[in-house]
């Protein structure tokens, strides 16, 4: 060992140790004829004293010293480290020797910028000195948090007989779902491999072999046209369980997040909500709520139609938020909030607002529509007080409570009711099994395609498949969904019907999975499972909203590493082995 | 949940007690009017007893019964729930209902090979039902093994401070080692990610990064033509260290080793002995010994020479070992070790005997040649005893070496010398840094670009490159590779050098490895690793030679997954949008 202690480690107890410490210099500074160090590593940092200092020492050299551990003068109350600090003399003598007693183990030029909680450098800069940037510490401890996250996740999990089991990387592509990436196969030439977007099919398999509780942390890959934020591989912790019912599987994953929260932030929770995916959409109009706060939405369709405001009258929905204590806000606030609505983002024509006054008065951008009666009957509505703010949009239903939501959320964040130290689980449950889509013409999973109908909506299968219910659920952490899951279909007859459903032929079912309709005939038990996003998880228990820094060597928006610059042109020799040619 | 209780669950403190199970159905017996069934799980065999019988349940079956635990008649000690067994009426009451007492959950057809221990059916049937050979218990077992071994390297090592850290899997080709799988990327036309051979480079940015103890249980990938038991595929226990010596290194997963032994396997050690590079190759004639038996090799060069043999004397090194107890071989057995030798996989030109008799006189194969006083200094040399057989290979000194070093191994095998169940763990050291390639006529690196020459011997570098010895270690057990690693070079300019040395050109070794050159400029610390193949470590320590059984889900030699049928054709729309084009 090059060390006997980190630079985390002495205390007031250590005084009069021979230590010997390695680092990275963070700072040094001359104070008149006495010259300190800051020596940093991953544990904390060590101030060395020394009386003579060789000044060719820069920033970021990696050193190694030894000395002597005596009491500071003036303590730092703010590390722990902050009692002592290390006199390093120009050289000490042990028993044979003279040995330096300052080493520089490796030199460093001047860092493209500052390695501080608070850095000068740009994005694109500290991406492709991502090995800098990592010493910062907002990286190490968002690496720190991610490794024991992971580790808790896998000894809960271990403690209640989950197995953890590898399944392969290089899989089959199946065109159903987002984009594989794919891989030329050199020793099958013309055939390819393709990246698993989720063990899906594997666990299920799992569950046929008779492994009852699997999981495993596993990457995943989606070749998705990047938006921020997403990544091309990414990480999930994936689980599934034979011979449970939905039930089964919200307490056992509800426990382990209650676990997570616990050894990790120290938060108690006793049980998660639920709130079923019609309710979300009906009082959130989003199926995944951000409930730190409440601003439900409120339905005031009935009493605001047929009063000659032609907006309302003409639509199917109108809908208002209360914002609490906003009677206040400006015109120009307003304007904004107009505005906001209005960007092609949420796509509203526009905003109406009542103001609540403190004197009992009622203001409104349709005044001339309503009586101060009818004004307060809305404020009635949405248990809205002397003070408060009512915003109403209105339209086809599913447009006006997406467009509302987007509002909710701007003024959640706007109000500062969205606090990153809070902590606001919520289970959603009851999606529905299919979606409809317009390009397509047909229908598709709206979770996949091994989700269970409803044992009591089956019979709506034929007659209104838009309007079975899925035995599927998501878990919601402060407004972003943080996993999904299902009761898995384990009939051969009922994933069939279902392949039919999402429009493949029986050839393309049987070529595709194949290997699954068949195992389901050799004794394939009830199951069902859950995927977590962990990167996200990462980021959230870390109260932030990006995951690319909870990423130890993420992408940027073009799935690009700038750091190595990949991906890369390669051989021809190697394009010629894999019998493929690039065709631009 | 679907059962109260798993069927491995029961003992005689349950009796009494009304359990509702669910498995697959192992086996059934009529036993004059009273039924049997096993019912299995992961957990184990739980006996159902029933007056009355659906024969229409088959083999694998998957079943849920409700029925009172009560003793057995006839107890089973082969099986924890031996002692009773649970009697399933054809209904039970409970106190609102009629409830039936068994439930078909899942039927199955039969299968097409027997779920047993031995089962009947072969290699290439069972890989194409891999779901169904999974609930096999030998493989189950081993699948267990897997999970325990991963689970308790992580809690092993996450408590010495190391943190796992995820590396990216869509990186950049290096043309340098193995070939690698490639991934074309569609946002970057004509340009390709690689799959990593290791997390090699990232490992040693985040020693540069600080995060001085790092492992990760990690998926790689080599495209290579595929030998009998490798996969493209294959799972490392990747791990790095900064600030530390080769002996820290060592020490550091011997004692993780140690630790999976003792709470794996129960077996306690308390060392692993060492050999270095050139005793290993001396006395085994190979760089992986296997030392569970003795049979070193005896050098009687200078005892056999000048005799008239010419075979003897035309060679560079005659080399014997000796085969206790084995005098008595019969010619048709010698003839055997004969014709081992002679195979093309060891080429030897043939295998000259001495038998050291039992009345003490000697026999050999060039009897003419030698005295009995020259035979009888083979056998000291050999420290043989009478009883004992000596066996001699010669020629030019590394063949035969690795020649013998078959034989040894053969011998090892047929006398039962190499037992499963003993495991004799071996660090084997400076390795050479360098081997000389004569296809491509220049020096390869024998461990990778990145391993360290020793300080003694970098005057070598220059005046003799293939006599330098690295810092690099191999963990052997039982003859077997489990484990390599090195210190790396941490400093720019030497590992330009290494650079130079491997026959890349200043601009080769930027374009490809100029961003480890670049950190390795901003203050890298000393640094230095380790790699496991955990696939291998599984098969070992479940006693076995193949790793096939401790994969979930592994590939045949054809790299292919016969079960999902994988790699396949992709649509022309898929290659169109990745701008590649078959060329076949």
């Amino acid at each position: 060992m090059y060390r006997t202690h980190t630079n985390g480690e002495l205390r007031i107890e250590d005084i009069g140790k021979v230590v010997t410490l390695c680092g990275w210099v963070q700072a040094k500074r001359d104070l008149g004829g006495m010259y300190f160090i800051d020596l940093r590593d991953r544990y904390g940092i060590t101030q060395l004293a020394m009386g003579d200092f060789d000044f060719s020492i820069g920033r970021e050299y990696v050193i190694q010293v030894t000395g002597k551990v005596v009491e500071r003068v003036s303590k730092n109350k703010n590390i722990p480290t902050g009692d002592i600090e290390v006199v390093v003399e120009n050289q000490v003598i042990d028993k044979d020797n003279h040995v330096s007693s300052l080493t520089i183990l490796n030199k460093s030029k001047t860092p493209p910028f500052t390695i501080e909680n608070e850095t000068d450098g740009g994005e694109e800069l500290r991406m492709q000195y991502r090995y800098l940037d990592l010493r910062r510490n907002p990286l190490r401890n968002n690496i720190e948090l991610r490794h024991r996250l992971s580790i808790e996740v896998r000894k809960y999990l271990d403690s209640i007989n989950f197995l953890e089991i590898e399944t392969p990387y290089l899989i089959k592509s199946t065109p159903e779902g987002a984009r594989d990436f794919v891989v030329p196969s050199r020793m099958n030439p013309g055939q390819f491999y393709a990246l698993p977007q989720s063990p899906q099919t594997f666990k299920q398999l799992l569950m046929v072999s008779g492994y009852d509780r699997y999981y495993q942390i596993v990457r995943c890959f989606r070749d998705e046209d990047l938006r921020a934020d997403r990544q091309p591989e990414f990480t999930q912790i994936d689980c599934e369980m034979a011979f449970v019912t939905q039930e089964d599987i919200l307490q056992t994953f509800e426990a382990l997040m209650v676990h997570l929260f616990q050894v990790t932030k120290g938060i108690d929770f006793d049980s998660f909500p639920r709130m079923s995916y019609a309710d979300a959409m009906l009082n959130y109009g989003c199926d995944k709520p951000d409930i730190r706060f409440n601003m439900q939405f409120n339905y005031i369709t009935e009493l605001v139609k047929g009063k000659g405001f032609a907006i309302f009258d003409d639509a199917e929905s109108i809908i208002a938020i209360n914002a609490e204590n906003c009677a206040s806000y400006t015109r120009k606030q307003l304007d904004e909030l107009t505005d906001f609505v209005k960007r092609p983002q949420v796509g509203a024509k526009g905003l109406i607002y009542l103001r609540c006054n403190e004197d009992g008065t009622y203001k409104s951008s349709v005044d001339k529509f309503y009586t101060e009666d009818e004004l307060k009957k809305w404020a009635t509505r949405c248990n809205a007080k002397a003070g408060d703010l009512i915003l109403v949009l209105s339209g086809e239903t599913a447009t006006t409570q997406a467009q509302l939501s987007a509002l909710r959320l701007h003024l959640g964040n706007q109000l500062a009711l969205r606090n990153p130290d809070i902590y606001a689980p919520l289970w959603v449950y009851d999606f529905p099994l299919l979606e409809w889509n317009e390009e397509s013409g047909r229908f598709h999973a709206m979770h996949h395609p091994f989700t269970s109908p409803k044992t009591e909506d089956l019979t709506l299968l034929d007659s209104n498949p838009g309007n079975v219910r899925a035995n599927a659920y998501d878990l919601v952490l402060n407004g972003t969904e943080i996993g999904g899951g299902s009761i898995r279909i384990h009939d051969r007859a009922v994933q069939s019907r279902m392949f039919d459903l999402l429009g493949f032929t029986k050839e393309e079912a049987q070529a595709q999975f194949g290997f699954l309709l068949n195992a389901f005939e050799y004794g394939a038990p009830p199951h069902g499972g859950i995927a977590l996003g962990f990167d996200r998880l990462c980021a959230l228990f870390g109260g932030q909203e990006t995951i690319r820094d909870f990423i130890a060597f993420p992408k940027n928006n073009s799935g690009r590493d700038v750091m190595i610059d990949a991906p890369a042109t390669i051989d021809k020799k190697q394009l010629d082995e894999l019998n493929i040619k690039v065709t631009l």
